[in-house]
């Protein structure tokens, strides 16, 4: 279901593999996706045409991300050589030895997440959520317009795209009810969001500037932080969200580097009060990229019909950027790792349809979706698959960032 | 500082260290303390005097404690036959080879922190700060007698005892200001803790009852929970506490195991109302251990005056036990992995002395405690060292968890 030209010379985003074809090992390989094949870097360092030693014998971008902006761009500039057509017979030769069909390949963690953090940078989204949640009450916190807020999720459960997603049992406690029950949670929702991959380790006790983005930060991934709004609705004071996030959080499995992204990032939307100096960046961090939320429910699928799409948005609205959550993560001397985790939070425009959750969507379930074969939806039901799927396109460039899947199961 | 009698053969607490003497090679060693010895385990297994693969090459604990339960007593039975009387005289030869005075060695993080949780359990503690931040309402949530709360916290930054902790800079607001300002944490605190150590993992959406504990808890270290009050209180709503914790969290080298523990297990505090099922174990999972904290400033140790007691508490009062965070964490599927750390929250008494944060101490600030050299503190000073000792005696069994102590830098 991707189109090759999302990954093709501009993007070639990293990932871990693992094949049997041809007698392969089955072991996780390093890779690049091109096109509609996966070329293995693993295998290329070993036969000495890239150079490249922390991606030999890896099971992750770690070590590889570690390494720091001159050593990614070395990479990406030598597999742009292999792959255009300025590569001699030989290196066509190399390459085409190790490259298979992306489709005959098992995608995995592309990292080791060591610590995942979960932000809430897009200002509709938490104005939304306001407004459902504390009807009575002004939308946003006072710390919204000067803090990128975020809170640290659970890494353990971070799962690469496809993986099922069991509901997850919890307390939830209706609001007339005398005491909470324990059981499945009913009002089960997705987050469309984006991830960025920390590159080159930060030192703990030294902040980091807002501007040191490209060594810190290696790239974007999609994510899908399902939630379960009834336990969370229960559990979130005083200390914030638990176990209604800490189920699973899906990411796509390519990893899109910053230099893929460059020709996309644009200017930012307007902050009013201007932040703090120490959150403020000499280069703008916002990126044009669009988002689409497909559900497929059980139903659908029997029926042979397709997913349908029921939101759409894009990532440049958000009110905090990259270089903000890098600069404020690291203010109080917190130190980031190699591989380390951080979720944009939900990415939500005002419009019907534009909202990146079904709690936005559906007013809490008030306002089913109506699908196309008479279903409806307030909430996911066991057998839905929800797809989330990235792009940009600008002029003559094009990079995609393929997708992340999953289906709920009982 | 430590009593040798605290780390007898009822103990053998399990740690990481590294030393010089004698030539070593002065990598990571898994070992255990014996009175006022370390015993290396590395040495002894490569030696074929401890049969422990996971132990060998070790720079964590984290593969034996993925071990389980029946190889961690097979270990420590086997330690405490080779520490005994009823040693041969080759084992006590070959295990004094590989013995070194305490003092000598390096201590590291026993363990490597996949991911790291701090729960909320101490219902005085969350009674005292309640009434501190909020007079006018009702101290407690009305979750916080059905749900042991909890929330992740940053793995990166837990650092083993005697590791400086860098006094963080981050956003905070007066009341009465119209802006928040960003500068160094006015209001630094601590928090008592214990932490306990994960053992064998679990599997992703699959539950583990509260009666799991043996097998999936090994042991509990001292944990001090570094707390910012003037960020916490300015960043957390909704999402919780960020920032104001992840700059440092710090914790004793001793893991101490269970079975160690095993004579101190006592009958749990009243309950009401009853914690549903799932939340229900079939033995009492509380604690008899003695807390104190201590401080010494920077001036006192000029005046060569030794740390003074500030607090006094113990860890058998908790209302939510290691049992029920163990069932409530995985409730919703989360997996658990070797390693991983989880705080108790600060423990607290009802009474004043008893209290395990400055910040309940002294009333946020407005009543300071005397030091014996005429110095007051209402949070921590730059240069203050405080230290957190923790001790279980019942008949003539007697145990030590050690101390977990950290120094302010500017």
């Amino acid at each position: 279901v991707i189109d090759p030209r999302d990954y093709g010379l501009d993007n070639l985003p990293f990932g871990i593999v693992s094949h049997t074809a041809g007698g392969a090992d089955g072991r996780k390989h390093a890779a690049v996706a091109f096109e509609d094949t996966v070329v293995d870097l693993d295998c290329l360092v070993h036969d000495g045409v890239l150079d490249a030693d922390s991606l030999l014998g890896a099971t992750s971008l770690n070590d590889f991300l570690g390494e720091g902006l001159a050593t990614w761009r070395a990479v990406r500039a030598r597999l742009q050589h292999l792959l255009s057509d300025a590569a001699t017979s030989d290196e066509r030769a190399a390459v085409a030895k190790r490259t298979q069909p992306r489709d005959t390949v098992t995608m995995h963690l592309p990292i080791d997440v060591g610590d995942y953090v979960d932000f809430y940078s897009s200002i509709e989204h938490a104005t939304n959520i306001g407004r459902i949640l504390r009807p009575d009450a002004e939308p946003l916190t006072p710390n919204y317009r000067h803090i990128p807020i975020g809170y640290h999720g659970r890494s353990s459960t971070v799962v690469v795209s496809g993986t099922p997603v069991r509901r997850p049992h919890g307390q939830r406690k209706a609001p007339d009810a005398s005491a909470p029950t324990f059981g499945p949670s009913n009002l089960l929702d997705v987050e469309i969001e984006m991830g960025w991959v920390a590159g080159a380790a930060t030192v703990h006790g030294e902040p980091v500037p807002a501007d040191a983005v490209r060594e810190h930060v290696f790239g974007y991934v999609l994510l899908n932080d399902w939630s379960a709004r009834d336990i969370q609705a229960w559990e979130y004071q005083p200390l914030g969200p638990f176990l209604a996030k800490s189920f699973a959080t899906s990411i796509s499995p390519w990893v899109v580097s910053l230099d893929a992204l460059e020709p996309f990032r644009v200017a930012e939307p307007a902050r009013d009060p201007e932040p703090l100096p120490y959150l403020r960046a000499s280069e703008p961090w916002a990126y044009d990229v669009e988002l689409e939320m497909l559900l497929r429910t059980e139903r659908m699928r029997a029926q042979d019909q397709p997913p349908v799409t029921i939101a759409r948005t894009n990532f440049r609205g958000m009110y905090w950027t990259v270089a903000q959550q890098l600069a404020h993560m690291t203010s109080n001397g917190s130190r980031i790792r190699p591989g380390d985790l951080f979720g944009t939070g939900t990415i939500s425009g005002s419009e019907q349809g534009t909202q990146g959750s079904f709690i936005e969507l559906t007013r809490r379930g008030a306002q089913p979706l109506a699908l196309p074969n008479g279903e409806t939806r307030g909430f996911l039901e066991d057998g839905d698959t929800v797809v989330i799927r990235g792009r940009a396109a600008r002029g003559d460039k094009r990079i995609g960032f393929g997708e992340v899947v999953g289906t709920i199961v009982a």
